[in-house]
């Protein structure tokens, strides 16, 4: 008697009966013997040294699979909880779970952990981790595992046994002489965390809700190599470098004020003059190829949204005004720009020599965020987007849509983003009713019509099912921040229904009375997330043609601040955006200053550039490029804002 | 025995006891006896014909006088009123006061009046002057004056003589068979009206309550000459022609939608063009004078209003998120930008060195309007505004002050809006304590700083009470629109109350920590507010640089469409906003519509505009100018558009 084990591949293996994952692997490859975590044993996770003992399809998942990633980590937080009770006896455990860029542990301590004590941490788990203490997995009856925990002075771990349903198997994983409640899978043994690193102490409450026990929490990762560890703790400080949040403060772009609210940032001089000029490349670009500008109300009776159908799929999200009880007329903040160009689309009667009709607004949108969600100038309850709705004929849509493509594909190259973000096409959830409207047939026809668009387009894209406007299917585009999360920057929209709802039309050459299509889309985006999203892909050096700061002039003393105040004219006549150091400072402190501020060009001015009517440039992305007449300079500088060079 | 009567001019007269009002005017000269309406005397309005027993204080009063004006047309609602129930006996009278511009009365009849019964009215009323009836005054007890008014079957008339307190003399006039009751004073007879015009009908509840019965209400005008009539009605038809909330709905500027709501216009491709042009002009006038742009929150926490004083002083005048009695966090959308750039100044350690800062915004705006107050893009409840603080050291305020004052003279010219202001200082009310800060002491030396300022700059102005803002006193910019009602445009104030509340400071030459100045400012005021009064001051004709569209290429046949083709693209290339008109259509059509939408250029095509790379230009402004080679045309254009001729 044999069993057949069907591999990933399709390619299937013969076997006697109660084979362990471990020995597939190995009949698989050497190097798949050595790299193998857990398996997949008929979609069921399990550790490396299960048995099989029948037919079925096996998965070998290294470190590169997500759910061996997870178990690895996993095993890590066991670890960290082994090293953690042999330092702290007294600890209480509570759960350990593996997360998307590493691992946790929470314990009840009396006192938090300090920075030395994760220290002394780290070397136990190194000591656990040599000791390479072989992971066994066992099971107990209900009341036994009570009383194992009860034991071993761990009532959290009591508590969760309690939760668990009367008939489920409660299974625990030991390793030495550390027993955790753990369902698995884990590693065969604790040698196999080869490079791991605790990277933080935080407050956690029990349970997650603020009315249990604040417990600490440490954060680590883990890695099977040393090389991959070095290079995510690189990445994380990299990260920590370019973070918008801290960086942008730290270059005074934006700034937060607790008595302002969360989530409404304050864009300071420097920031909005990037938003200033942000707004205006947008804005004159969109008007080349034939964008008309509209400027719409950013409220509106309740008897708006009810016909756009916001009032029942959106309401939560809304900014509402006005007490309903009270008899008040109800107004909400507005949570997009479409019903508003629709009513000017709506206020004269539209022919088909009118079509497409392109309207574009920097249009501010407001979100009922739930506090927890706002961070930066990233998820905010106000912002500001490059909101457009193309309003076209059937025949058009093709055309339009590629159109739109274009510009997004112009504005993100010329930031310098499009490199990094990648086409997502978002279906609906049939199954999710309420979340859409619900016109089965319709959804069918627009999604397909969508995907032969993309497909003729020759769009490389990924599916989402259960990502769709209520309305509508979505192109998105997608892009990762400097932290690895992924968000939505761009999306464009094909709507069959709200023309309907809102009774759009146009007289076609025949005379007669037709529906036309609309696309729903944004150029640039929202303008404070592309401007988080400039921040971290330059550090905070800005492309010159968008530094709220262009030029810095540092005279070398007072006997020089006339001849600057002459350049400075000039350069400001040219219409660049200069200033003075006029400050008693040192020449050497004012330079590193200025490069702290990432300023591109610093324009040192001493005795010889006054005699030869020169500057010393020092430029941000070319370094000391040493004295240079003032004109040749001007003329450099022009042709780099003019070029939009990166 | 004689009496002695003082004149306007301080000059005094003897006269007899008894001598009447119009015998005192005859002794002065010809021409004021024959101008007289009716008279002052201590104080008091009285008719002509009052005799005067004692020594008095006499004015003269003729249609110059406002309380003249006013006898002249509550003489004209009578005759009115007299003639409505010669044609209409069963007419029931409400009242009929003089208002700024003429004067109405009502009526409780059956049907609402017609245009010919106008007509109709009209010709009876100039029977009744040229009857010229004499009018006189006659009182009666309560009781006999409620059964004179019972028995002419004038029920409203009753219940107003009912109102009147228990020893109120009740008088009445006389003119002809028409009795109504009345105060006065009146004119001497009817034939004095010489000239008169009812201008409309329209619905008025009684007593102005909706609980009440709809009475027919009658419009009307008058003068002593028909020139002066003449030139008033003319006047009306020139701010109907130029009213920006007609004339801006023709010419697709803006419009308004039911569902969206009052007070929230939608701008119009055309509309949030000019928008945009003008905001561009104001921020990069503003930077050129050294401001720094911000971009700041339109919401905010109930807190940064309760330090601003605006939750206590302008709560109702702001839109409220949230119920306070669910716990809900209390956001408000804000009616001003102050405490958002005070907390900018705030994110940061200043120094002298760093004063003045001038911060600016292109800020939208809420209030919370009363429904009927919204007109057009004048009352709304959403708006933007050119809203800027300086924040200086004591000593800079008044050159900060005249620079300010230099901005706006400068907006104000370039827009041609400059002839038509005048400056109001404007004070507290140390009587209405709940609408302002109370610090007597700091209202006091506000104002007389301000009023030094005013004077050392030579600034002609009124003084208002009580017009004030909360926290400190303003000048004014006052215009008046089309239809006469008076409006502040722009406004400067200084500050000396929000520093201290938010704790704004400077670090001072001497280390010492010090508090700044703010002055509050403007410079082109409420953008749609401007753009109303751009299109009432050149009844739609807006300059070429502001024009939503300058150049429209008209071209004779299909024939000439590829060369209009190129010409559009360099007119787009050079930064003009061209368009062509590819229809159909007659040229003579073509011209006739590009004139009504007040286009500045209408440039023909035709053969042999093609033969010679020319064409045919007809200026708004300068009529047909033939012939012109297109190069030429284009810098006559670019010139115009630079200079920003009006």
């Amino acid at each position: 008697m044999s069993i057949r084990v069907t591999l990933k591949d399709g390619a299937a293996l013969e076997f006697a009966p109660g084979v362990t994952v471990q020995e597939v692997a190995a009949q698989i490859s050497k190097r798949l013997e050595k790299e193998a975590l857990i398996g997949e044993v008929d979609g069921e996770p399990r550790d490396l040294s299960f048995p099989i003992n029948s037919d079925a399809v096996v998965h070998i998942l290294t470190f590169a699979d997500p759910r061996g990633r997870d178990a690895f980590r996993h095993t890590s937080s066991h670890i960290l909880a082994q090293a953690v009770l042999r330092l702290f006896p007294e600890a209480k455990l509570g759960i350990g779970p593996a997360i998307d860029s590493g691992f946790y542990y929470d314990f009840d301590v009396p006192r938090p952990f300090t920075p030395e004590d994760l220290v002394k941490i780290e070397e136990e788990m190194g000591k656990i981790v040599a000791a390479d203490y072989a992971i066994q997995s066992f099971a107990l009856p209900r009341d036994e595992a009570i009383a194992f925990m009860e034991e071993r002075n761990q009532p959290y771990k009591v508590e969760l046994i309690q939760d668990l349903p009367e008939d489920a198997v409660i299974t625990f994983y030991k390793q030495g002489e550390f027993v955790d409640l753990c369902a698995g899978p884990h590693l065969s043994s604790t040698g196999q965390v080869k490079a791991f690193k605790l990277l933080q102490a935080a407050g956690a409450y029990w349970r997650g809700s603020e009315k249990n026990k604040m417990l600490q929490r440490i954060y680590g990762t883990s890695f099977p190599k040393k090389g991959q560890l070095d290079e995510y703790l690189a990445q994380l400080e990299e990260a920590k470098r370019r973070d918008h949040n801290k960086l942008g403060r730290e270059l005074e772009l934006f700034t937060t004020v607790d008595v302002v609210g969360q989530g409404l940032p304050l864009l300071m001089p420097k920031g909005a003059k990037v938003f200033q000029i942000l707004q205006r490349f947008v804005e004159d670009e969109e008007e080349r190829r034939g964008y008309q500008i509209t400027k719409t109300p950013f409220m509106a009776k309740k008897d708006l949204y009810e016909i756009s159908g916001h009032w029942d799929h959106y309401r939560d999200g809304m900014f509402i005004i006005g007490d309903e009880d009270k008899g008040d007329e109800l107004l909400a903040l507005r949570p997009m720009t479409c019903p508003f160009q629709f009513m000017i689309y709506k206020s004269k009667l539209r022919s088909y020599r009118d079509l497409p009709l392109r309207y574009s607004e920097t249009s501010t949108l407001f979100r009922n965020e739930a506090s927890g969600e706002m961070h930066g100038l990233i998820r905010l309850r106000q912002f500001t987007i490059s909101e457009g709705h193309i309003i076209c004929m059937p025949e058009q849509l093709e055309d339009e849509f590629r159109k739109v493509i274009d510009l997004i594909d112009y504005i993100l190259d010329v930031l310098g983003l499009r490199e990094d973000i990648w086409f997502r096409f978002s279906k609906w959830d049939p199954n999710d009713k309420g979340k859409y409207i619900d016109q089965p047939e319709a959804w069918e026809h627009a999604q397909r019509s969508m995907k032969a668009i993309l497909d003729r387009l020759g769009l490389d894209y990924e599916e989402a099912e259960g990502e769709a406007a209520f309305y509508g299917p979505k192109l998105d585009i997608q892009s990762r921040n400097v932290h690895g999360k992924e968000d939505t920057i761009i999306t464009v929209q094909i709507d069959f229904a709200l023309p309907e709802r809102f009774d759009l039309s146009y007289v076609d050459q025949d005379g007669t009375k037709k529906r036309p299509l609309v696309i729903h889309r944004t150029s640039v985006g929202c303008y404070e997330r592309t401007l988080a999203m400039l921040i971290e892909k330059y550090a905070g050096a800005l492309p010159t043609w968008l530094a709220p700061v262009q030029v810095r002039l540092l005279p070398i003393s007072d006997a020089h601040l006339e001849y600057t105040a002459g350049l400075l004219e000039k350069l400001r006549a040219g219409g660049f955006r200069a200033e003075v150091d006029k400050r008693n400072e040192k020449i050497g402190y004012k330079i590193r200053e200025g490069r702290l501020e990432r300023i591109p060009y610093l324009l040192i001015v001493g005795d010889k550039e006054v005699d030869e009517g020169a500057v010393s440039v020092r430029s941000r992305k070319e370094g000391d490029l040493g004295p240079m007449a003032f004109a040749d300079f001007m003329q450099k500088l022009g042709d780099e804002v003019a070029s939009r060079v990166r």
